[in-house]
């Protein structure tokens, strides 16, 4: 079967990392810079909003995308993402971004699926294996090998990857649809770790 | 009055570009990859979409986008823009993003904002004064001057600018929450030009 | 530039007002009456509700559009904004509504946009120039002369304006597509003032 | 039963009109002017747009809302109601306007809901009853007299009725959230009829 | 008049129950378990989360659907719905579910419209006459004669009813587009109980 | 690793089903009965609808649910899943149901997910282990052993999984938020096959 072959084959491979965006109501004021109020002890479907007389610019803002992190090192991929929780401004506004570092070698980041988000990989350099697969029953692929300045769409809730094809290290720039809360929303299949 | 005021300040110097991104209704199957399909002298709300049979990675696809672009040069700003129109896989997705590289010496993208859209700006080279504006009637600013590896949010609908302080040139990566038809939806007020 | 002349041109006017609204999330309940919980401490995107037990009639109810407010004087032009500020039973239903006076001798609501709202304008008596401009890079302008009885739609996040062109005061009621918090949400461009 | 009771004693009267509006997605350009394209024999969720390089200014138009129309009489209320199908230039803006002309004597709008919309109604002459119904099991009625001037919300979805309770003629305007194609969204039950 | 004369018919038999689901936004997070926080004294549209720490697989749980529940007898109908109000986990996930039975002998769930939901009703035994009469003005009745194994389709907001015209016994699963909080959100009209 | 094991666990098994469903956006007409116009060589995001004048009854009727389909045996579940391909009526109306029968010994519908669905599961016969993962970088699993009359939720885009644990077969009855078109959205993994 070609999607389980396929996936067998990558299994065999060393592996890497990833990112997504939820689809959001849009906001109903100028902003909802998000706020986890402990104290309250309540929880609601998104996060509670600053008091909008205390949100200066610094809300809207981080510093240091282009550093390297080392919070979520799988199978060879770094990835640093940005996310509500990074940035307490981007909620409601539906974005996320992400900065993914592979190592050489066959860095991966193996395939996984966002359950609320789309995404756009832009490749900064080196050269990586990147694609997704369709729903069931089709489980078409659709890949390509990507260089510097290539761009690459994973649509919304389907499966995606993405592979250092190159023999040195590959770095990215990774757009997602998204101002989630609490983490990043994707699930990683790591069946074959 | 503080924002025309600063509007003025603004419009002295020399200027310059930028991006954005609508809101969408989710994806209803996998994807739905943009067709303009003129012969059927039909328009629907966003796009229509390729034969689903015919579709290939290629769809999902784009490469260059480090490659300046002279298509869309203002004021000292120069922008690649990726929507639906580049790659029409993003239809639906909600996703646009963009490249803009400013002038030294006051490479301007002059206040605008985009009616359908929010944005993440990453500054990859250079410095950046970038900031937005609030709605009537408080019209409050936020802005930060952005260094590499430096990320600003600019809220959906906002008056929002960007503004080379540095004595180099600036190269940024925009994401825009966007799939969005036809061309660039944003408003920029060169009333100063 | 066609643009920026004609808005130059408006500049030199005497000048005045407006009003719109948000796309909301559809209501979840029969209703959602706004309430402000200062001592909570806590602000949600939109707008905590009453307790349904306490709701009444006059939650849903407003006396006295008919009469002239002077809250937003403004160039020549009085508008009388009713957001959910003013009836709390609007939240979640994706309402507004406006009345608003234009004075005689060039009453001017100057070129603006709402970020999250379309709206309708409906000429009680008087005569209007009223119109919208497209966003970038087309920037076309669709403008008409209205009089008692006329109507013009005023499409999602465009920037528009109204103009008293009669010798008389003017009056018109506006229908905004709008439930939302906080305040008018729209920005409006005071660079000439 | 209460709310029984209160339509049986409304069927002893003399009855009337009303007005509603959609819960749509918002535009994904500029705009989308309706067109019904009967040559192509195609129907959408929602409209068809006309070329964009065709609209005009009067696509946003309408003129003589002031003028009573005969076309809806029922029950001694006449409605002009206006929706995309009279203005094109509504479609996917989330907005419809009505105006209404309560007979003397017990001029009614009737119970009725409209599936997908809200409304806000103002009284612009006489003096009207006018109420809704919340949903099962709980059937609370909130209703209020209004005069001229004064303003009564019909929350999305609910069951709602207008009776003129006024010695003279009424009028009044009614701003739905709704964009609409084909007719008239709400259910009238003229079960007393 | 063709639905009035049809409303009055079903008035003369002995009657029945249901069901529906609201139009919610979608989850912004993996869940949001439903929870009623009443000494915080605050409401949100729709519901306050649990602390996701403290979910257990018992709040996406539920057992006894198939035991006929006396709350909302009526006509001949009982009715078992499960929205998250039984099973808090449905919140933000656009759907509650039913079960129905109506007594042999007429057993009549009547005319009633649901403001924010739509609905599939499966026969799990007997024979049903089931339908929905569409909005003004034209107000077709789409109805048919079910069987075990058939399924029915109520679009959303519209007026729908069924009648149990077998002489044994009926039952019903129906699956509603709804996770709303509260109570069940349909207008049942009881006009001739 | 706590999922890798689980999974590894579940691929020794003999196995199963399943079922799924859109978000989409809300109707914005009474209906858009579904309709596949080859003949016009176009697509859009969802379907075409079929000419209103033309619509029957039999649009929102399906028989046989009752009945075990053969079209989609895997691994020991039979499963009969109505989307608008069965039932043109459910377009725009977000739902799908599906009937599922398990084989005694170990019928399972292997884990999947649905990339733009949620779904609540009804047991009417037999005893069935079933739950689902939390998204990255969790990964916790909700599971229970359901018996007749159970009811459990799968969030919305999340895997999922159920398995025949007793000893005869199983069935079950799914409600699914969805109207999709095309075919059912669901990606299952058959990486054990």
């Amino acid at each position: 079967m070609k999607v389980s072959n396929f996936l067998v084959a990558l299994a065999f491979l060393a592996l890497a990392s990833s990112f997504a965006i939820a689809y959001d109501p849009s906001p109903l004021q100028d902003f909802c810079v998000a706020i986890d109020d402990a104290s309250s002890g309540l929880f609601v479907n998104g996060k509670f909003c600053k008091d909008p007389d205390h949100v200066t610019a610094d809300d809207f803002f981080y510093s240091g995308l282009n550093i390297a992190s080392e919070t979520s090192k799988q199978l060879g991929a770094h990835t640093n993402l940005l996310t509500v929780d990074s940035i307490p401004g981007l909620n409601t506004n539906g974005l996320s971004i992400d900065r993914i570092y592979y190592e050489a070698n066959g860095g991966l980041n193996p395939p996984h699926h966002h359950p609320r988000a789309s995404e756009i990989l832009t490749v900064l350099e080196g050269t990586l294996y990147a694609g997704f697969i369709t729903s069931n029953p089709d489980h078409r692929v659709f890949a390509k090998v990507l260089k510097a300045g290539d761009v690459f769409v994973f649509p919304f809730g389907l499966i995606h990857f993405q592979l250092n094809v190159g023999k040195k290290s590959c770095s990215c720039h990774s757009s997602i649809q998204q101002s989630k809360s609490r983490s990043c929303d994707n699930s990683k299949y790591s069946f074959w770790s």
